[in-house]
């Protein structure tokens, strides 16, 4: 088994930090992102939509997406549990790893690839070229990410982690995007106090 | 257990064809989002975020996100499995729904939304105004919308459906993303002959 990572992606981070709180240890290579390694012929018959992570099982077979990737281990080793325990759990950590990713992940990397330099004329994840940036979405972006760090703020006032008393994948995918915004130097703002305390 | 619904909608389409597939019989009330009805203060006590559809448990506990309620059925009445059975089975459904979501059905939301005049001013779900629409947006979207369908007209020359030869919540994904997109006229390319077949 090898995980195909690359240490400065934010997706990869995720399952990396999956990895950690299960205390699994799982071989890994880089896939140098910024070189356009995930473009390379070898990498796309791993994975046509040429994303990082992908973990590549024993016998060829390879799961790219980080969140499937993760769902992996969780069945392979239950405890300690990320994705919660019963239908109920279950689902409340669903909704809230979506909360964290369709709300704040993918409007903060609309900002970040739609502002940085490197992704000029690449601004859509997964696609060499042809898709330059958009001012209008990095601003979007950024408004959407912002009004979903004030939602965290107030979510993180009643409860300990996202999806309750337990921590999850939940709050990995929202830590990871707290994280991402550094990128283009947005931190957590002043009297966001709840959601510093989460983000320690 | 009520499911807070609207039959126009995409994401609660979702769940109603899950539903079918389990033949569950959950009772509805329609939440007209035309009419703004989310955003009544009593839609939001159920769900902040201001979205459909939403599960209310016997409890008063309220799942939001389709693929949170979807979860929820699954473990409860777990056949005919729409989210796989073994770990690998599991994680590739996983792969293929986040595919469908984040490359098929995201992007084609955003042409929509920033399309169709109905949203002039919320050009972004779950939220009453303020955003107005961004023309190059929605052009954007559809570019890749139309990239997604030669992904998945591809992918569905070598398997029956999207993450293997079983049915999947990957496909109920895939195939609302494509009844979703009759809304601005845009049909199955002709030459697609795969995902017409899948289609049906």
């Amino acid at each position: 088994m090898i995980l195909h990572d690359f240490a400065l992606a934010p997706n990869p981070r995720r399952v990396r930090m999956f990895l950690a709180e299960k205390r699994i240890m799982v071989p890994r290579v880089q896939v140098d992102i910024r070189e356009g390694a995930q473009f390379a012929e070898d990498f796309r018959r791993r994975n046509p939509w040429s994303t990082v992570p992908v973990l590549e099982l024993d016998d060829g077979c390879c799961i790219a997406e980080s969140v499937a990737i993760c769902r992996y281990f969780e069945e392979r080793h239950p405890e300690p549990t990320l994705f919660g325990r019963d239908a109920r759990e279950k689902a409340r950590i669903e909704m809230w790893n979506r909360r964290a990713e369709l709300d704040g992940y993918v409007p903060l990397a609309d900002a970040v690839r739609n502002r940085l330099a490197r992704f000029a004329d690449r601004a859509v994840t997964g696609l060499p070229s042809g898709f330059p940036q958009i001012p209008a979405v990095a601003a979007r972006g950024l408004e959407r990410y912002r009004l979903f760090l004030e939602r965290l703020d107030r979510r993180l006032a009643e409860r300990r982690f996202l999806a309750g008393e337990r921590f999850s994948i939940a709050d990995i995918t929202a830590f990871v995007t707290v994280e991402f915004a550094n990128r283009i130097d947005e931190r957590i703002p002043e009297g966001h106090r709840h959601l510093a305390r989460w983000h320690g």
